[in-house]
């Protein structure tokens, strides 16, 4: 059974691994700090009775045979790389639950028709070579790009396919990462909630119905870089004026869209930036995000106007560029009910919920069936040394998850056999 | 007589002392690029018959002896240090004004009772070591504090004071500078206008009457930064949303205090600064001017108060710090009717006026009545290469101080004897 001091105890080892020691979790991907991640975990899986193997793009598996080796398997994880002094339960709760899972089932000692996989994923946050999600990608699809390894790079200029060699993978050999349609029964996250919803709800498990969908866009505003003393008011051409505007009517506006829409200025530039200039250039990004398409369609459409509107009677020019575009995703409904009816069973409540942030659920959703749970994150809080969850909540969670797993490893749920 | 192409073929000659070229002009205090246009400007003084000497803040001074050597100087100039990648005639357009009256002296033979000075002042910008009018500050009051050589660099970590002894100064010596109490008769600035209103109203002469004040305010807005796609909108302490209801909202204000009363918020930074994070905190300065005192009070007052108005109901807290407070200064009557005296008798239209930008004027009027002349700036630009006054207007100028100085330096005029 699912033993609440084991997640403490691996959560509390995989904190040592940070490159930042007392300022939060820094632990980029093929850093030594994530090689003394893996190694432990390696070791817990193996002790755990699991076959451990690493996959070309560097995701960590400990497979649990089935009595029909052929079978799809069940895949349960997340991902140990983090932000830059990030918390430590942002990916690890999930690695960790799935490491408890498999020792949970060893000591059951139940045979499973279907194999099972424990994943610990590779770079999700995208904060070491900017593009994320990449031991998913690198599963699903096209899997990776050669481009991709050669043209993404580090701070220090190192690409991610010099970072995979001197990590003693090899990237020429990336494409073998693809897992082939219908070898992938199910995979399941959990992941705290990075959020304040659940807390607030009191809820202490939520089951994600679906990823919401995100477009990023930049907007740059060109005025006129004038004199702040010689220039009157009605003369000038500020650009940060207009960006102001612009910024302070982007919640009104989305708010009339809809509860689960939201869209955030966090980046916004200022040239030439002199406190005795007047502003010539301000270049901001829109993170807009909604569980359904046609809204996020829309409200981009409305801001792009509101950007024109604004713009025009203040002599400014624009340019509007989407950076980034993500379909909302479904997840499993027949996954999210079985993991509800296990709930149910065990007198846990849950709510359904959707997430706001991207995780590698969302793309092994190409693969196959997926689910998600959330445990509450304290006060909201992530991607900061305050990150918080307990590790009570975290166990439910893995609790929840062990007998979905059977169920599903048993033959059951989705393209069941 | 004024000669319009000895004035071109000095700007043109200065133009050529830059540390960018074809870049606009980069000729910062103590540089190897303003030791050589100082070198250009002190053959030009010796051929116009002038004494030249230098102070110990480095001010480059051409002295024409007047028939009483005791009587207070008429000084005349302005500086050659220039912003990164500025223009050509911002400062060099006074200094070159103020050596080609020198040689229209010479060859009008005049001798006059007072000395008469031209004077290339140091470091007005205060692009090298920050705090500018460094010149014309060591001449007036106190003169410069031995902590501001010892405590301002440039952005190679150099002081101020090590600046000064590579260049052949010596800072301990740096009290000599400042001109005793009524040894200077009055000083005399020819300068480009750096905004649109003589261009827009159609003068090419410029009587300044005040420079406005000056209020530097640093504001910051304390919020909390949350994940952008998990934090619902409600729940929200978005630092930057609230700091754009300021922004936006600072135009309207100012406009309603009069027509010489500006504001600009040139610096806006935003933290942490990710496209996906509400921002927790966001720093801006207000740069406010106005040419009354009690206005630049009543506006600092109204901008604090809608501050606060803004943070309250968004949950945001803030800071507000005043950095730099210059009062207005109101340059002399007396030698304001002098030029426009000789104005009317040339047949010159001239406009009374307002500088929105502080020159060394503005600190020598501590020392002396003062006059200050504009010429048109092409567009109202400035601080960049497309700075361009005309040759034409600049000859003009000198022209007007021609006959001023004169008159001044015949005993006429303020503190006359």
């Amino acid at each position: 059974m699912i033993r609440v001091e084991r997640i403490k105890r691996d959560l509390e080892a995989l904190a040592q691994f940070t490159a930042t020691p007392g300022k939060g979790i820094t632990r980029m991907a093929f850093t030594p700090e994530e090689r003394r991640a893996r190694d432990y975990l390696a070791g817990e899986m193996k002790a755990a009775g699991l076959e451990v193997y690493t996959d070309a793009a560097g995701n960590l598996f400990g497979r649990r045979p089935g009595k029909n080796p052929k079978a799809a398997v069940v895949m349960v994880g997340s991902h140990i790389d983090s932000v830059q002094n990030g918390g430590r339960f942002d990916g690890a709760a999930g690695v960790v639950a799935a490491v408890e899972i498999a020792r949970a089932l060893q000591e059951l000692g139940k045979e499973t028709v279907h194999p099972i996989e424990v994943v610990v994923m590779t770079e999700e946050e995208g904060s070491r070579f900017g593009a994320g999600l990449y031991g998913s990608r690198a599963m699903t699809g096209e899997g990776i790009s050669p481009e991709e390894l050669t043209n993404t790079f580090d701070d220090e200029g190192i690409s991610n396919g010099e970072a995979m060699k001197a990590f003693g993978l090899d990237p020429d050999k990336i494409r073998q990462a693809v897992r082939p349609a219908g070898t992938v029964k199910a995979f399941l996250e959990l992941h705290i909630e990075q959020g304040p919803i659940l807390e607030a709800a009191g809820f202490k498990i939520g089951i994600v119905e679906s990823i919401i969908g995100l477009r990023t866009i930049q907007v740059v505003i060109y005025g006129s870089a004038d004199h702040a003393g010689t220039t009157p008011m009605d003369m000038r051409r500020d650009a940060l004026v207009g960006a102001s505007k612009i910024v302070s009517q982007v919640p009104s506006l989305i708010q009339k869209l809809g509860e689960n829409t939201v869209a955030t200025v966090g980046i916004l530039q200022v040239k030439p930036g002199c406190a005795n200039i007047v502003p010539a250039e301000v270049k901001f990004t829109i993170d807009l995000r909604a569980s359904d398409n046609e809204i996020i369609e829309k409200a981009a459409a409305k801001l792009k106007k509101m950007v024109a509107e604004i713009c025009s009677p203040l002599n400014l020019e624009y340019s509007w560029e989407e950076l980034l575009a993500v379909q909302p995703v479904a997840t499993g409904v027949e996954i999210a009910n079985i993991v509800e009816g296990v709930a149910v069973q065990k007198g846990i409540d849950t709510m359904r919920m959707q997430s706001g942030a991207g995780h590698d659920a969302m793309v092994m959703a190409k693969l196959c069936p997926i689910g998600l749970l959330f445990v509450p994150s304290k006060n909201g809080k992530s991607h900061c040394p305050e990150e918080w969850s307990d590790y009570e909540d975290i166990a439910l969670g893995a609790d929840l998850y062990l007998e979905t797993i059977l169920t599903l490893a048993n033959g059951q749920g989705p393209q069941g056999d």
